[in-house]
């Protein structure tokens, strides 16, 4: 039976990131790794009162199945959250996704024959490549600086790629970067989209988390030919043990996601749909964001400040002006996996992502991903602080 | 962009179950069409006291990722569960997956390329044609009756199918017929799939619904060869809307199929982990199993008798011994798709799900599927009532 896996599984393999989240499970490792948002932040309180309203018996409806598209009430909600961030939509223009993660899966699958080109970002989300990999797509790289995506790079890309299927971008404060594509980068990106016929994969899992600055409008609500697919998520905003994301999309799209949804799973937790409905109704989700965002905005600034005190002048790094990461480069020739795994880890017990495997191309082995937002302060500091001292004796 | 679907959504399309899901939800119509449980069986006040222990800032990692092979604590009660139920497993040999459906389509992902030959039997369950379908398989069907799967039948079948390589099978009071294969035929099929290298897909989410007989053995406990994936789902035990199921195979299934989990949605729910944990520490869910099996078997009793009752005599029907479904033949000739559209919907509010989809192959359009398991007695009375006197007119 061993040698009689589908081809598909040539391509599904083990990822670091994976042995990651599990090593941030032992309580000793100071892990920058996974991006975890602070489970102090939970609004465990109110997430309780909705629970408690729910189960009980008049509501056993809450523990049914329902219909696979998501709950009604909580498509409704979405909508209108997305028409708040400049796209009218309503309950009918929403999917509900078990998180961002399957609008990956789901988004492959619709578009991705085998060798067919997705473009991503360089580096790019680790979990997206993941997402995709079962559907064994062929990639296109386009070069990434502080403002994001570069679109002259883009063109190229898709010149050179006339047969590009799908475009995959995370705009707002980038996994693994946390930089955050222009304005006039998004104008230029569905210019070219349009004339490549490209899906865009908008996926923005972090976009309520901004540090400072003004929000950019989403490639969605710059759209004007039906091409944006975008995912949010719950995870970040809400609880990511919830699993709840969504997706919309035009009327075609969104219904051929709904079968492949319904294909996968059947549909989300019924119960984690109507609690995050009646959280939605009787509280103020934005208002628990904005009592986030200085917490996170304090983290970050303590990790760059801990940097810039302590790290190699050597080692470059991003500033995101929101979302979980900030990206260093190391100089040519340092390898990230081999001082994480050989000195990092067993010496100091402090955990990062190495960036090689966010190369879906040509992995560079000189960078790694850091955040911020799970880890307590003093162990911010100090995990930095030990880090720098390795990072001393290596440079 | 519409002409660029992958090939795979050529065989993505709206299915019949899933209109029908959407018509349950009108009040006024009896609706014997989803495989619901009966909600007022849900143990409410057991979930609501486990949720409330959960939601808790000392318990705030309830709300955070976890590893995407599910919550240790929940893997070890399955496993001790597998373990009660013949199959001595550990919590490392158990996945937990988003219901038994998403085990479906991780299975065809790990086993089919486009055109590979899965062995079903003839007529299967809708929802895992429904899975199935994104990995482009081809279908080679076994005769059943009411010992289940035809083995002879499924002999002939591998001979004239030698390629074939995943055998799926609903063994205890089988979707949509409701039979339960025999013992003798489980050991046989087992050879079978020995000798063809056959991946053998064991799908349980009624095996705990037995109103009468004592429980076979599982293929799983029976299996020597390590080639059964075994699932099962809470959906029937607790409550569907946790969405909660698990998948167990050898190391080098499991961990492949635990790679595609990832690849799909990251983990299941973590709260819904956490709680249906605790609430099997709390609470004896044999015992919870026990006070449902006699209202199941009194509702299937119920509908039964009706249909000695009132039924045509030319209608043929199964005896389940547990499980949600009996399975209607109508004379041949008659389309009982039809006869739902055109006259017992509108003219009497009663549903059921149409035999012809279940057909993977040749479908047949005299049968019809009947779920016993949601419809209050009066209701259930009620419309097959309806439904038999329509019948007479039309017979």
């Amino acid at each position: 039976m061993s040698g009689r896996w589908a081809r598909r599984m040539d391509g599904v393999r083990p990822s670091a990131i994976r042995d990651l989240l599990r090593l941030g499970a032992d309580p000793e490792v100071i892990s920058f790794g996974g991006g975890y948002p602070d489970a102090s932040l939970f609004p465990v309180e109110e997430l309780a009162s909705v629970y408690r309203g729910l189960l009980v018996p008049e509501h056993a409806d809450a523990l049914q199945y329902t219909t696979s598209n998501g709950l009604p009430g909580l498509r409704r909600l979405v909508a209108e959250r997305l028409t708040r961030d400049g796209s009218p939509r309503t309950a009918d223009d929403v999917l509900i996704i078990q998180g961002g993660q399957q609008g990956l899966d789901l988004a492959a699958k619709l578009m991705v024959d085998p060798g067919d080109v997705v473009v991503t970002e360089d580096p790019t989300f680790l979990g997206a490549l993941i997402a995709f990999a079962p559907t064994e797509p062929a990639y296109a790289v386009v070069r990434t600086d502080k403002h994001g995506l570069d679109t002259d790079d883009l063109q190229r890309v898709l010149e050179a790629n006339p047969g590009a299927k799908m475009l995959y971008t995370v705009p707002d404060f980038q996994n693994p970067t946390g930089v955050t594509l222009s304005y006039e980068r998004r104008h230029r990106l569905l210019e070219l989209a349009d004339e490549h016929d490209l899906l865009v994969v908008e996926d923005t899992p972090y976009r309520s988390l901004r540090y400072e600055g003004s929000p950019l409008p989403t490639l969605l609500s710059l759209d004007t030919s039906g091409r944006v697919l975008h995912l949010g998520s719950f995870s970040k905003i809400l609880a990511p043990g919830l699993r709840l994301g969504w997706a919309t999309a035009r009327p075609d799209v969104l219904e051929r996601l709904a079968l492949l949804k319904l294909a996968a799973d059947t549909q989300n937790s019924t119960l984690n749909m109507a609690a995050t409905a009646a959280y939605l109704e009787a509280f103020d989700v934005d208002a628990h964001v904005a009592r986030m965002v200085p917490v996170y905005r304090h983290k970050r600034d303590l990790m760059l400040a801990t940097m810039d005190e302590t790290f190699p002048e050597v080692v470059t790094r991003t500033r995101p002006d929101g979302g979980l990461f900030v990206w260093l480069g190391f100089p040519e020739g340092f390898d990230a996996t081999d001082f994480l795994a050989r000195e990092l880890l067993p010496q100091e017990k402090v955990a990062y992502v190495p960036g090689a495997t966010f190369f879906p191309v040509t992995q560079r082995p000189n960078h790694a991903r850091l955040s911020y937002s799970g880890v307590p302060d003093d162990r911010l500091v100090d995990g930095l602080t030990r880090m720098a001292k390795l990072l001393h004796r290596a440079l």
